[in-house]
Formats: C-alpha cells, sequence, structure tokens
C-alpha cells in the first residue's frame, strides 16, 4: 500500500521563456501551404484577413527559438509551470519494470492544454487592437480556452459550437459563457455557410470553421482562432516538452519513448518537439509514438497530400497526412481525435521517420483509463487515454521484455466533461467504431486537383 | 493588459509533516461529545463500531502536532503542494488597495479540499483491515473523494447519495463509479432507515447518514467516513493553512484577515486553523472570518447547544452552532453548505469570539463568482464562492478605506459540476431563498432534552 510515487514540481521562475520551432531543425524548406484560390504558394494576403501580423510572423518563421512575450509568460503562471508525476501505482499494478512518467496539462482552467495557445493568439490579436475573436468548438476545449483567453485580455469571443455538441454538452457551452462568450450553435442562421446547411441534424466541425472564418473575415474588428494543426499553434504548446526535459533531469531519468495523441498535433507536438530537438542536435534516441483512434487513423491509414484544413475548402492547402478533407469519422468520444488531417509539421517528421504512429480502439483505451484512474487518481480526457493506453502497451512490452524502459507521456486533459463516455464503458454499452476503409477511399477520391502530388 | 500576478509554489518536500491540532491551544477542556443513548460523554464503545482505532485517537487526540503517516504524505504528492496565487487581475477590476491571495484547493482528482482528509481516512481504515468504506454524499464532493482515496488503498466504497443529486447530478456519480465506487441512491431498500422512507422523493443528507451508519455498523468488515464536522476531518485539513504561511513568506506578505466559506467546517479550519495558532501563540492579530449562504446561517443565527449530527438522532450528540437536527435548508447551489450545524471545534472558536461569521446571499455569491472566473481564469465551486465574495467585500471596504489590506482566502473547489448553477445565474433565473425563521424555530424547539446547557 505504501507508495513510492513521486512528484517533480517546478517553481514559477521555470516556465520556458522561448517556444521551440522545431522547423529551424528539419533539412531543407518545409512544404509551402498553398492558396486555396491560386494553387501558389500561400501569400500573407491569405492571412491578414483572419490573423495578426504577430501570429502570421510566427506560423512562418524559421527561428529556432521565439521568445514568449512576458503578458503570456504572467498569464500561464495561472497555471504553468503543470506537474510532472511517476506512476508507480500504475507500474505496481502492471507488474512492469518500465518507469512511467505523466505530464499533465489537466490543471489549466479549461482543463487541457488548449490554453497554452488560446493565451498566446489572444494576447497577439489584442496587441494589433483586434476587439473580437471567431472561433469553432466541437467537444468544446478549444472554445472554452479561447473563452479564458479572451477574458484574460479583454477580448470578445465567439464561438461556433458543432450542434451535437451544442446539444449534448451543454456545460462546455455554460463555461464558455461563464468567461464572458456569446455560444452559438452551428450551423446558425448568422452566416451565409450556415444558412447553407441549414437543417442539418448535427452540424460538422467543417461547417462550423466556415462559419467562424466567414465573420471573422468579413469583420475588420474581428479576427479567426485555430486550436490545432497550424504550425504556430504547435510553436505554443512547446512549454509542455521543455518543462518536461527540466523535470526528467530532476527525476534522473531520460526517457526512451515520448508518447502523446494526435488529433490535430499540436499536443503531441507540444511533448514531443523539444525532446525531438535533441535527437537531431544531440544524438538522443529518444522514440516518440502518436496515438490515434482507429475510428480516424490519420497518420496511419492517411495519404500523405496536399488537403484542405476544412470540410468546405476555404482554408489553404496543407501538406498532410489526411484522410480526405470530407470524411466524417464514427462517433468516437474523443471528439478532439477527430479531425481529418494532422499538423504539417508532424506530419513532416512522420514522412521522415523520426515519429512513428499507432492507431487503437475506443475500448481497449478507456480500458487503460479506468486503470488510470483508479491506480492514479486523475480521470482523463478520453483523448488523452489514447496516450495512457500508448503507455501502458510499452510498459507490457517492458515486462516482456524484461526491459528497464523509461516512458514519459502527455496527459493533454481531464475528463471532467466527459462522463457520458465513462457511463458508457461501465455499463458495457460503448460502442467501438473503426472507420470504414470505403468512406476514406471516396473522400480521398476527392482531394484537390491541380496541386503538386508530395507522397 | 500586462498582468503582474504572481504564484507561490512549493515543492513537494515541502509537503507539511504534521497535522495542526488546534484544540491544544484552546483554555480548558473541549466539551465531550455526549452518546445519543446515555446523554453521557461519548466513549470509544460509542465510536468503535464505524471508526478505526487511528482515527478515534485523532479524534480524541490532545496533542498539538500530529505526525501524517508517510503512505498519505505519499498519495498527497498526487496534487499537493497546491498553489498560492495572488489576485492582480481581481484587484485592478476592484480598483482596490487591498493584494488578495487565494490558496486553490481545486487542482485535486476529486477537485476539492475533501481528499486531504479522505486520503487519511482510507489508509487508516486499510491499516486496521477494514475492506469496505461506507459513507454518505450530497453533491457528491465528498462520495467522489472518498472513492478516490479508496481506490488509492485498496477498499471498496459503497456510497448513499442524496437522492435528488443522484438524479441531478449524474456525473459526480459517474466519477464515483469510474474509481470503483458502488453507489446508492438515497432512500434505499437496503437498509431500515431507508425502506422507512421510501417514496421519499428527493432523500436528504439526514437520511443518507443514517444508512451508511445503519451499514456499516452492521458489517464487522466495513466502516463508516465522515467528510466534515469532526475533529480528525479539520484535523486533516490542516495541511492547507500550513502550506499557505509558507506561501504567504515566498510573497513576504502576511495576511490581514484570512475568509473561507462553512459548511461543516472542514475547509474553513483547514486554512484558518494554522494561522490561528499563530496569533493563539505569537501574538499576530489576523481575523478570520467564516462565510455562510444565508440559505443556511449556522454560524451567524443559529442556537449554541448539544444537537446531534444527522436529522435522525443517531450520531453522538455535539456542543455546536445549531439550526437544529432537522431544520432543512432552502435548496441553494452550494450543496456543500447545507447543513444544519458545524465542527465543534470551529465552534468553539466562534464562541470565543476568534473567528467572525457572515452570512451572503446566493445571487450576489453568483456575481462574486463570474468576476473571480474571468479576471482569474479558475471557475469555482459554489461552495467556494462564498469565500470569493467575503475577499471582494474585504477589498471593497479596503478601498474605501484607503487601505492596503492583506486578504487571504481558500478557493476549495472548481465548478466543473456545477455549471447547471452559473447556467442559471447567467439566465437571470437564478433563485435567492433565505432560511425561514419559522423553520428554524420549529427546529430549534426539537434540540435534544436532558443535556446540559452551554449557551
Amino acid at each position: 500500500m505504501a507508495d513510492t510515487r513521486t512528484q517533480f514540481l517546478l517553481t514559477e521562475d521555470r516556465i520556458p521563456t522561448h517556444w521551440v520551432n522545431l522547423v529551424a531543425d528539419l533539412p531543407g524548406d518545409p512544404l509551402p501551404p498553398l492558396s486555396p484560390r491560386t494553387g501558389q504558394p500561400a501569400g500573407p494576403e491569405d492571412l491578414t484577413p483572419i490573423f495578426p501580423m504577430g501570429i502570421i510572423q510566427q506560423e512562418v518563421s524559421a527561428e529556432p527559438e521565439i521568445e514568449i512575450p512576458e503578458p503570456v509568460r504572467e498569464a500561464y503562471k495561472i497555471w504553468r509551470p503543470t506537474p510532472l508525476h511517476r506512476t508507480v501505482a500504475l507500474e505496481r499494478a502492471l507488474d512492469t519494470p518500465a518507469h512511467i512518467y505523466f505530464k499533465y496539462e489537466g490543471v489549466s482552467p479549461a482543463g487541457s492544454h488548449k490554453p497554452n495557445s488560446a493565451i498566446a493568439q489572444a494576447y497577439e490579436n489584442a496587441q494589433a487592437g483586434v476587439k473580437r475573436l471567431v472561433t469553432e468548438t466541437g467537444a468544446g476545449q478549444w472554445g472554452s480556452s479561447l473563452a479564458f483567453a479572451c477574458a484574460k485580455f479583454g477580448l470578445e469571443c465567439e464561438v461556433y459550437m458543432v450542434g451535437s455538441s451544442y446539444d449534448q454538452k451543454p456545460y462546455r457551452r455554460s463555461m464558455m459563457q461563464t468567461w464572458g462568450a456569446t455560444v452559438h450553435r452551428s450551423p446558425s442562421d448568422r452566416t451565409e455557410a450556415g444558412r447553407a446547411q441549414a437543417g442539418h441534424p448535427t452540424g460538422s466541425l467543417g461547417i462550423a470553421i466556415s462559419e467562424a472564418v466567414e465573420v471573422a473575415a468579413g469583420d475588420p474588428e474581428a479576427n479567426y482562432a485555430l486550436g490545432s494543426v497550424l504550425s504556430h499553434v504547435c510553436l505554443h504548446q512547446t512549454v509542455i516538452g521543455q518543462e518536461s526535459i527540466a523535470q526528467m533531469e530532476l527525476a534522473g531519468e531520460e526517457p526512451d519513448v515520448v508518447i502523446g495523441c494526435v488529433g490535430g498535433g499540436s499536443n503531441f507536438a507540444g511533448i514531443a518537439f523539444p525532446w525531438l530537438r535533441r535527437n537531431l542536435r544531440h544524438g538522443a534516441t529518444t522514440r516518440f509514438v502518436g496515438m490515434e483512434p482507429a475510428a480516424c487513423p490519420t497518420l496511419t491509414q492517411g495519404t500523405y497530400a496536399y488537403d484542405f484544413g476544412d470540410a468546405v475548402g476555404l482554408t489553404p492547402l496543407m501538406p498532410m497526412y489526411t484522410l480526405g478533407h470530407d470524411f466524417v469519422p464514427p462517433p468516437v468520444h474523443a471528439g478532439g481525435l477527430r479531425y481529418h488531417g494532422d499538423a504539417p509539421l508532424l506530419c513532416a517528421v512522420v514522412k521522415a521517420g523520426l515519429v512513428e504512429a499507432r492507431a487503437v480502439r475506443q475500448n481497449p483505451t478507456f480500458e487503460a483509463a479506468l486503470l488510470f484512474a483508479r491506480t492514479e487518481g486523475i480521470i482523463p480526457a478520453p483523448e488523452s487515454a489514447h496516450a495512457i493506453r500508448g503507455a501502458v502497451d510499452e510498459a507490457e512490452a517492458a515486462r516482456e521484455a524484461g526491459e528497464e524502459r523509461v516512458i514519459l507521456f502527455n496527459l493533454s486533459g481531464h475528463g471532467h466533461f466527459d462522463m457520458a463516455a465513462y457511463d458508457a464503458y461501465l455499463s458495457g454499452t460503448l460502442e467501438d467504431p473503426e472507420f470504414e476503409q470505403g468512406a476514406v477511399d471516396d473522400a480521398l477520391a476527392r482531394l484537390p486537383e491541380g496541386v503538386p502530388s508530395i507522397a
């Protein structure tokens, strides 16, 4: 019963001073995004209607490190540095010689890693004199993070929330409203994109993105904000990995493998990129594993190609693994992982063989989540549970191999607003859908034409 | 927009090694609890059927400090030390010269201070060879904390949840089940106490306590656990105040006033008692303010008398401020503050004039909660919002007086499972009930007879 768990805490002066821009470490120039209008490399004119110059500069920067503005670091102090724990009780339950560590991002006010970027984006927009940020949200993690960040920097916030989530997750909506945001059920009658889909029973992220972009582009006082995929979002999340490096030093161990779940790729990039830089610069041999749902296996089953970021085709074309921009994944509870593509920067390192990807089913993922909750105390978000599943698999492999493997994973958020999923699992009624190959084939047949092949 | 908020973090080696037992600092012997059967001072035979000896020893100890068992300290490391923040953004919004600090207990897995005692109780029961803990829960904070603690120490956990909460807060129930607890809607058909109330539409804490005590007393392998009121629960919570003393030293300030919300009294005791000891021993002049709901104003409107801890009259008689053991407060959202009595140790220091109490209405409490969420980021539990209201009132008084007052309050938990209350406040439909004097008079007329008067 005695528990030798150890906790590795940093004091507030250890919040990183810079973000890590991995693009500087990769060979050659990155493939550029392409304008959806011209098929040519996208220029600032494709981005200035919806993003402030500070964010655009971060998006295209080739500098290896970008200084974190002091007001952003101050706001990070609401919850950063986040803790890093060793999971002695979980290790014992698995009877493994592996040492498992996790970085816990669920201590933020919104309950996940998302505020790391929301705060940075709200700050840059406020600096640029923008009055209002418009965004979409699915399950609500990003929308609530941006609502919180806007409250912090005195911006209005308008969120288009996917209809089915709006109906099923009223408390994420309440959370956004508590922070002062206005929340619309999408499709709404407020935009052309929404009106074109009037009567759509559930809505989709694709429609909600289109609504948010349309509103932001049409209002000179408003901008758009995206919670994953783009390089500046991955950049902002690298505070996670940098802190974890300092904390693993406190623990006196080096991870053999770093694991994160992958939806759009930002939390994975956040934990992995600072460690990956150590491999690239200093010859460290850490492995990296991105965990995705079998219902939406972008990295493991997708095609590497230029594709739109949204379902409707408004965004720049991005070089990435994709299941097709209008592929609709089955409705697993890890709503944050139901995205057809992935961050181009993450896709590039997967393509280069620097990061491995694995897909897992929903039921074994919740099995790992429950084991984690009962041993380590924290109830994980369904998204984050994919990383736990990956860590458990590695720990079991270490047991089979008789190896003292050191495993580090990112626990990107808590599951306080996902208890219905736990109810379903506990009652044995959790469905376990896989993707349908035919649906992916159909969607891939609709990839944009007239753009360079990159596969 | 620049935020000079400061955060004061401790590393894990600063988790306290001892609990503070304030009873040693109070003049004279404390008034003893009385046996409900004999009216004479309660002996161990009144407690051994439901508590292990380790807890009974803590309950009656006169030692000034009690060592925290090492496995309890290790389990505390899942979330302790908790952060202490200065609220620069809130101060600015209030335009006050006051400095406001808060200690944040919502980072625990169950989301409040309750695990500080649940872990200690589960450990002592596991050490004593007990197989199963039985308890009641209202809104679910205590039940989920005990479920978490039982999972940690390998005990079964059985929770009788007040029927109306069971129906309205299914996700607190899911949380308990995720940690492996069995949850019964109370009144149930599993106990005499429950069957006697069959058909009761909502249930009550009183009925649920009776069910849990009946089950625990009737099973030699089971014990009962209580989440507030008793001296050992207040004792366990003093880790809060001790950490806050170390953190205020880091901040270089001394609080002029320490504030907490009061339901059964344990979170208030937790923040206040270590500071109160400094007053008593070293002549410090910190003020203490307990904030209670106007719907259940035990300390401000109650009678100081011996009364039962539960509605049915099964528990020992305790010397405390009471509104009458069968008084049913109006249904405010701060379910954790709807208790007719208060911890005898807290009542003793209120009676001695060492602690002041104030009652506040529900709507101004949520007004303060919203201001706090929008400035400091954290969405507070409705209970904890009472402490915020108290801090805001002190800060406004400091502004009026032109004083640089230093205010410290305990933010005992987050509101992630209370968003329906925020919905009601935001939509302007939040009711604002006060207690009814007639109902209290009626309940006080039913105080137990034949026991010493202490008023």
